[in-house]
Parts: structure tokens; C-alpha cells; sequence
């Protein structure tokens, strides 16, 4: 038996999430996944990933694992994945790791990117990336907004922000930065964990930040109510990205060099 | 009467081309956009483009005219419509020309880019990105290719890459550069008017460049040879996009700072 990490990318538009829904008849990324490894002799088919995305977010590096007894060399495995599987999931990477590895329990820190594109600042894009980035069309104080971001920063108890009720509400935020590059503004996200809806309400609330309804200073008391109704609404799904599942420690990255 | 001049962008992957199509119930830019004016009290329900994209063929920036007695203020026109369009096609400006304008035959070049992603330098966007880019699996020598797109410059016969038969096979040339960065490869190419599949069937010989089955010495017999045999295959359209119209003479702009 061999361990495998594997590393998608995937497109959330046509998925209902991650997860897999038996029964439903739902097309979901671990349903395909675990339909191509099927496929493979020897694989088994059962894939474990370190967050579970939902309807229509995306994937630039979703990390999962699975197990295989199958004969194709290390090297070929994303390639005859690839063969199996449809083309808004790709593997992008392979590796063996040791028999214990968990791509769930092992992540140390899992990071998003919301993308939010300003179309009074740049109306490219409003048809092709569509499904890409959210686009607004209202006037943003986007100073604020950057200002705001990093007050997210810290363990902290996050149930504002919360979809759902769960056992435990804390959670650490490693980063949480805002950068701007002419009307492409993307937020850099990385924690221990994420609550259901987690960073699609706190985008929510940096767009009332944006658009004056709160202020940056407001923020620290509005994570302390504990009520959701305190902070902005969930953003559409689009714009929101699974980017890294990190099995070392966060070691403070600079996010401008981030992808 | 007030005749308009617009500026599209859109996601060819649900569209069978520009051009309307009357009787067949295939969706077109054109046929979507004219159905969007029908519904402007006052305006012509009749769009003229600058040039047709083949069915899965983007537009960045497409310019169409239109003429109208609607009482929409000019600065809310792109606004209408896109409240009136589906969400793959996005006015993004509209103003006001001479009555006397024309967008095809007053247009002096039309560009198109057509982007490649060398899968093998970077898979990012395989899933994401693969209705956006031709994504190339195979060893490439971009440095030939490279080399060989300027020999396409000029006004010349250009027969050799021309899908269907045509009154005159002759065309000016003003740009054709390839820009790498990284795993990305842009092509550049700028030209009084394209015949039909001319771009396609110039990048699958550049592809054959790069996969040494031609030399960039080779491009000038083979467009003189008026064969289409000799030149590579048309490449996939949803590598393709219509970026510019020009209404002034071509100004021999640098690549580099196009987009």
C-alpha cells in the first residue's frame, strides 16, 4: 500500500462543492475524484482533502489523499488521473508520503483568496471572468478596507462570522491582507481552520467597510458579539479560491508573494 | 436617429460565433445582442461588428454599431443593455459617432491574441483556465517560434492559411510577436482584415515550429506555396480573442504594452 498526496485544481462553477453527496445524484469534486480512482486497479477509492470547499467555490491547490496498490510509476499518476478525470479537475501534482499522512488532521493551515474586481475602476473582465472574481459596481473606500483586513488577524473567537453553529468558534487567523492592484483587489486569507461561511462573511464586512457602513475600529467589537447579524452578508461563491493546504507551520509569508 | 458605437466583450464557449444565424436556433453574440436592442424602445435592433468570431472564439474588446431614437442618457447606454444581456456578453462603453460611421468598413486593423499555456513550465490553470488558453502538453522550442512570427509580417498572399476559398486571399500584416512570460505565450497579430481561420492556422505552424517539424526559414516558401497542406492544422478557438478595432491607421504600437 502506498499513500498518495495529491494536489487539484478545480473549477467550482459546475461542482456542488467538495464533498460527496450519496445519493443525491449531485455532481461533487471528491464524487469525480473517487469515480476516476475507481478506475485505477489497485487505488482505492476514497479520497480524504484538507477542506471541504462549497457550491461553486474553486480550487487553485486543493490537497488530498488517497491509497493505492496500483502499478502506474509515481510520475504518471497525476497524467493517468488526469485521463480519467473530467476537464474542470485536474491533478496538478503526485507525491508518495509516509502511510500516516493525514491531507485532513496533518494541515497545519489551510489559505484562501478572495478575488473582488472594482468595474468602475476597469470594466474588463465583466463577461470573461465572470465566474472568476466578484464585480462591483459601487463606489469602495478601499483604503479602509485595507486598513480593516488585518484587525481579522489573531486567535480569536470567530462565531460572527459563523454560517452555522459549531462546537468551538475559535480559531486562529495567521493572515488576513488585502492587496490592491489597480481595480483588482484580492484578499489573502490563512488560518488553522475556517468556519462555514467564514471568509465569504468576512468579505461581506470589508464591503460595508468599503462602502462606509462600518468603520475599520468597528471591527474588533463586532467579532466580540458573537452575532452574525453584525457583520456583512456572505459573498457569491465565485470569487473565492482554495489556495494552499500547508503542512508545516505558518511561517508569516509576505502575501504579496503569494499566488 | 443617433448612430452608437459599442464596445463588447465576451465569453465565446456559449456561443456559435458572431453572426446571427436566423432559423437555426443557434445563439450568437449578434443574435443575443440584436434581441437585447428589440427590447430598447427606439432603437434598431440591428448590429453591425467590426469583424465575425467563429463559434468559442472570446472577444475582449468586439466594436459593433447601432442606431436609435431611444431617450437612454448616452452615459447609462452600456448599463441598459447589460441589464438587458446575458451575463457571457458585457457592453463596456458606448458613445455616440457620426451618423455616416461604419464598424467594419470604416475599421483599419483588427488584432487578435491567441494564448497558449505550456502546461509542462507551469500547469496552473489546466482546469481553470481551460476555456481560456490552449494548454500544450508537449515539448516546445518557443525561441523558434518566437523567431518565426515576425516572417508573417506584410502584405503578402496569405492562401496558404485560408480556410475557404476566397475573392482575394490578400492581406497586410501589421504585427504578428510572440510574447513569453513564463509558461504563458501570447501571440500578437494585428492585420487590415484576417481571412477565415487565418490566425488559427498561423499558430498551429508556429506550433509546428516549435515542435521542429518547420524551420522559421521555411514560413516564406510556405506561404508563397498557396497550399494550405503545407501550413499546421487550425488550433483549438477558445485560445482566441478579438482585442482590438482600429479607426485610425495602424501606429505600429509595441506589443508589449498591448493587451
Amino acid at each position: 500500500m502506498r499513500r498518495i498526496k495529491l494536489t487539484l485544481e478545480y473549477d467550482g462553477t459546475g461542482f456542488h462543492g467538495w464533498q460527496a453527496q450519496a445519493g443525491t445524484g449531485l455532481r461533487t469534486v471528491q464524487g469525480v475524484l473517487e469515480a476516476a480512482l475507481a478506475q485505477i486497479p489497485g487505488a482505492q477509492p476514497k479520497a480524504v482533502a484538507a477542506g471541504r470547499t462549497d457550491t461553486g467555490v474553486h480550487a487553485l491547490a486543493m490537497v488530498c489523499h488517497y491509497d493505492t496498490e496500483d502499478s502506474v510509476p509515481l510520475g504518471n499518476a497525476a497524467k493517468a488521473l488526469n485521463s480519467l478525470l473530467p476537464s474542470d479537475v485536474r491533478a496538478l501534482a503526485a507525491e508518495r508520503v509516509p502511510d500516516d499522512f493525514e491531507a485532513r488532521f496533518d494541515c497545519c493551515y489551510r489559505r484562501y483568496l478572495y478575488r473582488l474586481q472594482l468595474a468602475r475602476a476597469d470594466p474588463h473582465g465583466a463577461a470573461l471572468n465572470r465566474l472568476r472574481a466578484l464585480h462591483l459596481y459601487q463606489p469602495l473606500e478601499v483604503e479602509a478596507m485595507r486598513r480593516a483586513a488585518p484587525l481579522f488577524e489573531g486567535k480569536r473567537d470567530f462565531a460572527t462570522l459563523a454560517t452555522q453553529e459549531t462546537r468551538t468558534t475559535e480559531r486562529q487567523v495567521f493572515l488576513c491582507r488585502l492587496e490592491a492592484r489597480g481595480g483588482k483587489l484580492t484578499l489573502h486569507v490563512a488560518a488553522d481552520g475556517f468556519l462555514r461561511g467564514m471568509v465569504r462573511a468576512l468579505v461581506g464586512t470589508l464591503l460595508w467597510v468599503g462602502e462606509g457602513k462600518l468603520e475599520p475600529d468597528d471591527i474588533p467589537a463586532l467579532l466580540t458579539s458573537r452575532r452574525r447579524c453584525q457583520a456583512g452578508k456572505n459573498v457569491a461563491p465565485h470569487g473565492l479560491y482554495f489556495a494552499e493546504a500547508g503542512y508545516t507551520a505558518w511561517d508569516g509569508a509576505d502575501f504579496r508573494h503569494l499566488r
